[in-house]
């Protein structure tokens, strides 16, 4: 997407290879909304540290991350031995799977490189190939998240109020976003709306990330805190949500998403407000049985306790310059001698959800299932 | 309440008049809970000012220190004139009506003081009046407390998880509080429950005054995130819901209260929860005729924008010491060029709310416009 540096507006993707220098380069999310800094990865280790230490985050991606960091690898091996050079693919891929062992994005991202390598080719031939299939899985991200934007673009028109909630957009994935890529369409296509967008605490990915990417793309939006949502629904104010989502299982339509999400559904269902998810294909679970086999993880208590931001300096505005801003640094809000139970993400059923919006079209949550032969090809739907 | 000061526990009230030096001594609420220290107010005008500043705040407190600050003015004056006394009265009352010239209470309060000085009597006995009276005011405030106290303690058995949301507790009043009465009255007769305290963004009293009220009284407690109410409750963690209430439509049975009051009515509902709202009598409004009259404060968006907290300092933890803590700073969160909207209050309709708390007894709001001559009386309700 288009980003505003020094006065000028820069298309830039989340995550880019530049392939003559064997570099990765990412927008270092640890410092946006207040800084906009780009974070260069010489060499895998330094891409699988990137995944680690969250400078990119996000499903789409750390998986297109991964794919990257993977051809970096090979590319940078020398000689012409292929069994030194497979050893050298094994290191690789464990060193960035280890950066981030529990995310399933990252795995499956090498593992679709690694099938593009037929063997018994020379050396060169498979650096070339690892380069082409990682560019294909990042640019196959980027026309799954474009599909999306022109399906959920048909939900929106002009002088809509929309509710998202957390930050679903192209910083975490590698461009267009989920819940984010409709509204750009949207409005790339010349329709006007608002956007409410939740703070989402407690991390606040709603009030930086998504409220960075939705001004940097001039469509107009507030932040509310996650407690105004309910009333402004209830004073007609909220015409249209649509949310991202971190699992959603083929066989039960049950989305599991950031905290607040089913809240949120269940606010819109009292009101009769269209709730929509977007995904993408990896997003989709095709194996679990029940939302409730799902662990929800049990964050930090520090997350809720405190906020993280930048100091009020008098007199001026901090804004994100590059290397200008200063650091934000970790409050503590909350009684000290109190402590916080800090659930990440949690479940809403089927019936409080009007339409999952995936690359091949919308569909309800309950008809996933039916519909697994073309959704699982990642067919393009006819309707679509 | 009991307060800790310096590993002692120590009872104390909100409010409180020393009538010797004729000062009024307030826990200064914009230090908690990172400090505990005590502000006095060594004449009326000082009190107003802590009125305007928010050094005191909630709806019971602030009438007590008005009735208070009126006691206090009218004790300072020297001489026999009566005329030039009442000329007096006049200018304390408009001095600290004016500090927070929309809210009702203290104007309501000093009424009560003033109503309580009968014509022709001397100086000296009137000075003494108006302490009788702002003395009695603050003990009904206190006794109304203790009843809401006995009447929801009824709800409460041990074992019990129970959400409450911002602060309605003994700081905003005199002592005990509305919501949080009947957790005190509960704890004191031995009953063992654990409190989720919402956080309650964007001023985050929950987490703040709600969570060192609580840890004060030894009572269990965890915060969270506005968020993670809907996903506690869908998994069956949360028992009762008990939230304060800034004014109460007698003819309705709506309620006005912190914004995010209706979100949590709302899932408390989808999961068969009670919902309990705690009030004294002079939160009851009989005079408007819907909800909607009510004009929905807008705040300042630097509230969603940003937090208030305390730095974090390395290797050691910052407590509620007098004196000793650092202050709490504002740091901005949000995205830098992006703005908010923020609403303070919201509306839930009766149909979600299982009862009414007040000193009178518990009562389907429905219901209260058929009791309103025993509540307007401020009667005790046979079955209390």
């Amino acid at each position: 997407m288009n980003v505003r540096i020094a006065d000028q507006s820069v298309p830039h993707r989340t995550v880019t290879f530049d392939a003559d220098r064997n570099v990765i380069e990412l927008i270092d999310q640890r410092r946006l909304p207040h800084q906009f800094q780009i974070f260069e990865a010489p060499d895998f280790r330094a891409t699988a540290r990137a995944i680690r230490d969250m400078i990119v985050r996000g499903a789409g991606a750390i998986g297109a991350t991964a794919a990257y960091g993977l051809a970096q690898g090979a590319r940078a091996f020398r000689g012409h031995d292929l069994r030194r050079f497979e050893a050298q693919l094994e290191r690789v891929f464990g060193v960035i799977h280890d950066a981030r062992p529990t995310a399933v994005d990252p795995f499956n991202a090498m593992n679709a490189v690694l099938a593009a390598l037929p063997p018994g080719e020379t050396v060169a031939e498979r650096q070339a190939l690892a380069l082409a299939a990682a560019e294909e899985f990042a640019l196959g991200n980027v026309r799954e998240c474009q599909a999306i934007g022109r399906h959920g673009a048909r939900l929106i028109k002009s002088g809509m109020r929309i509710l998202t909630h957390c930050n679903a957009g192209w910083l975490a994935f590698v461009d267009y976003g989920s819940a984010t890529a409709p509204l750009y369409t949207a409005h790339d296509r010349g329709r006007r709306f608002h956007v409410y967008c939740d703070e989402t605490r407690p991390r606040s990915q709603g009030a930086t990330l998504t409220a960075w990417e939705l001004a940097q793309h001039g469509i107009a939006h507030e932040i509310i805190a996650d407690n105004a949502a309910g009333h402004l629904m209830q004073r007609g104010d909220i015409d249209l949500v649509i949310v991202g989502s971190d699992r959603t299982l083929g066989r039960t339509g049950e989305v599991a998403n950031k905290i607040g999400t089913y809240t949120k559904a269940v606010l819109a269902a009292r009101h009769g407000i269209p709730f929509y998810v977007a995904i993408p294909w990896s997003t989709l679970d095709w194996t679990l049985r029940k939302g409730r086999e799902i662990i929800i993880e049990e964050r930090s208590p520090d997350e809720v306790l405190g906020a993280w931001g930048i100091p009020r300096t008098r007199g001026r505005r901090t804004g994100p310059r590059p290397g200008k801003s200063p650091e934000p640094i970790y409050v503590r809000v909350a009684n000290p001698t109190s402590t916080a139970r800090n659930p990440g993400f949690d479940l809403t059923p089927p019936d409080l959800i009007t339409g999952i919006i995936t690359p091949a079209g919308i569909f309800r949550p309950q008809d996933l299932w039916r519909h697994r032969k073309e959704l699982r090809a990642g067919l393009s739907h006819p309707g679509g």
